[in-house]
């Protein structure tokens, strides 16, 4: 029988047995202290004569539990037999047990399958597997179904810039840049409250540290709303019920990054601004105009909230047309659209869409565009559909701003990026 | 404030307001009945005069609700007002509210986002969401952790075969046709538990009822195990809990396909033969010799199994070596490695996979391979991996043979297969 590492102290007296990774080694020649990792933490073993492994190896000890003030968490296992599970080469690339914050980025990346083995970069994917969980239980609990659609499409419903081609047999097919066409489906297709969580594809030429060309997009659409302010409200509930929960069963990872997360109190603050008027307050706070919400215009925003609001979050509603996509519900010169700016950054993108079939053509028409190429699209409005909305949060993004990692890289397993596609 | 159909009875006397769409239209030139789909089922209305709508349309009617023993549910409402949210073109290309069951799949899967519609259809991916939410709610209980990992590689870890090549940037890339390399490695780098939901993608040629070229993986990885009957018991595991959620949450669902699920008792029953053994077993039985486990040959198997050991569940362990990728544990001429047969499919393969370096180099070379193109994944093995293994259920096949539908293709949202990347 195992036990894991964060059990040794209740098992203090008995024999255990104890599996994991060489995470340091002390040899002092008679004895050597061997640090023994497994996924619940650490514990000291206490091993007689030089170890005969290297660091990373995989290991099995056993041998009674014992009290020992020096140890780390007060108790050690003193080695009555070892056993070499699988033995490391010496020539690590870099210190899985070090400090890897001064370690170039691209190094961590090129050796991801090492730098993860470091408890604190470990940590920020438990963090990513927790907002998972409960992104998803949140949803669930609404009523929300999950779907999962397909990723490979054969024509370009969103515009066609920054697709990447697949070979289809001979044919050509895009990797899908969201799941815009079939989560309006899904809502339309009388399951009214849907979400998705799965990979979206740019590719988009950018390499910078908000970038990523493939991103796990937590998706949500939701039927019979009035505006984009039943989404606003729909999104501030599940960052609420996030936060409470990473706040409650993550707070050994933050206390690692130094994080915090936002109070429901704080959350429920956060200030909606209109488009026009954000740029008036970034400009008046910043002392430049911008004449688009950019990524400098973004972190001022977010600024003067935590300062004059008391929120890391801002919702910025009313977008332009122009700067919207075709299938953006329009309000004049504007939309019923909006994004969600958090801790400078944007991690949501979402809105009330058009529904009706007639000023979905009209639409087409103000953008230029032509109806065929998109006629499975169009069929969803044809045939009676709802009004309905959502949006979409960049799970890396949301991880990175949670732990202020300084490139949304670093939120990722193993990112891809411009130049990146192992390992 | 909008009440669901099946809230109607106890918003008996009140008024309320529904939203929905146009599922049945009778109209007697008087008065007209219509029933109203929501999420949560139907109600009937009754309007005065000929509804100005089609089927399919979405409106919105107010009125109370009284009660009606022809009504189906014992209640309707009685429309005071009626107002279209959403206009349905006339020309449906296939009844929503029919019997499906006579139209050919490929009018069906062409017009999917009507075809969807279809109360029955749709059920089949509500049953799908729960499969995915008992499947992520059990393993999270165990303390797996979630991992998403990257579909994109730039090279091949699995051999090369189909595999569907993209466009990077200018470089070919590929669709990854399994997390095989990413889910081995987050178990060495300390998670040691984890799984994966996500995409898998297969450019195989074949079109048939039991293949899809882009489907939805359920990857489970773990360390620290002695042998694949570990990983045999915890996929009964996995099969007992979400089969029991299944049969308590789900029968409505069930009723309509008149499918049934195995019990927890049958599920323990499952055999687990050899290979040569499953062989011997099919030819006695069928009268005709296979070589391999082919489909006819897990028909049969699992034919047997129902029969004589009362579940609907065969493991078949012992795969020889020839039959199995390079990674899979030998043990003489066979693996460590193990497939599951359900109601004559399968719709598992798993294993314990090679965690020692130099072991994982004897088998490349038993196998002609070389090391280099994949050396990202040796590095897992020459840094200290645990003994593990893992496997992956296909979900679709997993709701196929659930429900008894007679095409995988069925049970996916948008399928993707040779011929088919719309809509």
């Amino acid at each position: 029988m195992r036990t894991l590492a964060h059990d040794i102290a209740s098992a203090s007296g008995t024999s255990v047995t104890v599996q994991g990774w060489a995470h340091r080694i002390r040899d002092l020649g008679k004895i050597a202290f061997v640090v023994l990792r497994d996924r619940s933490g650490t514990v000291q073993v206490v091993i007689e004569g030089t170890p005969d492994f290297t660091l990373e190896s995989v290991i099995e000890v056993s041998g009674p539990v014992r009290e020992n003030p020096k140890a780390p968490g007060g108790f050690e296992v003193a080695a009555e037999s070892v056993k070499v599970l699988a033995r490391a080469e010496g020539d690590l690339p870099l210190s899985v047990n070090g400090d890897l914050s001064s370690v170039a980025l691209d190094t961590i990346l090129e050796n991801r399958q090492l730098s993860l083995r470091n408890p604190k970069l470990l940590s920020a994917f438990r963090l990513q597997a927790a907002l998972l969980r409960y992104f998803t239980e949140y949803l669930n609990g609404l009523g929300f179904v999950e779907i999962k659609t397909s990723k490979i499409i054969g024509t370009a419903s969103e515009g066609g810039t920054g697709l990447f081609e697949v070979d289809y047999f001979g044919k050509p097919a895009y990797l899908a840049q969201s799941p815009q066409f079939f989560k309006q489906a899904m809502v339309a297709s009388g399951l009214e409250q849907v979400f998705e969580v799965g990979y979206a594809y740019r590719a988009e030429k950018h390499d910078t540290p908000r970038h990523l060309n493939e991103y796990v997009s937590l998706d949500v659409e939701t039927g019979f709303i009035e505006s984009e302010l039943d989404l606003i409200e729909l999104e501030k509930g599940i960052f609420t019920a996030i936060f409470e929960r990473v706040q409650k069963d993550c707070e050994p990872i933050l206390s690692l990054y130094g994080a915090t997360v936002p109070t429901p109190e704080s959350v429920a603050r956060s200030p909606i601004i209109g488009y026009a008027e954000a740029l008036d307050i970034a400009a008046k706070v910043s002392g430049k105009r911008s004449y688009e919400i950019d990524p400098a215009c973004e972190r001022v925003l977010c600024e003067w909230s935590a300062k004059e609001k008391g929120s890391d979050i801002v919702f910025v509603n009313a977008f332009p047309r122009r700067a919207r996509p075709f299938y953006a519900y329009p309000d004049g010169k504007n939309t019923k659209s909006f994004d969600c700016l958090f801790r400078g950054l944007e991690i949501t993108t979402g809105g009330k869409r058009i529904n009706e079939y007639p000023m979905m053509l009209e639409s087409l028409d103000h953008f230029n565009l032509k109806p065929e190429p998109i006629e499975d699209y169009l069929s969803i409005f044809k045939y009676g559909c709802p009004p309905h909305g959502g949006f979409a949060i960049g799970l890396e993004r949301l991880t990175q701003k949670i732990l202020g990692l300084s490139s949304v890289k670093e939120a990722a397993l193993f990112p891809r990026d411009r130049k990146r596609i192992k390992p």
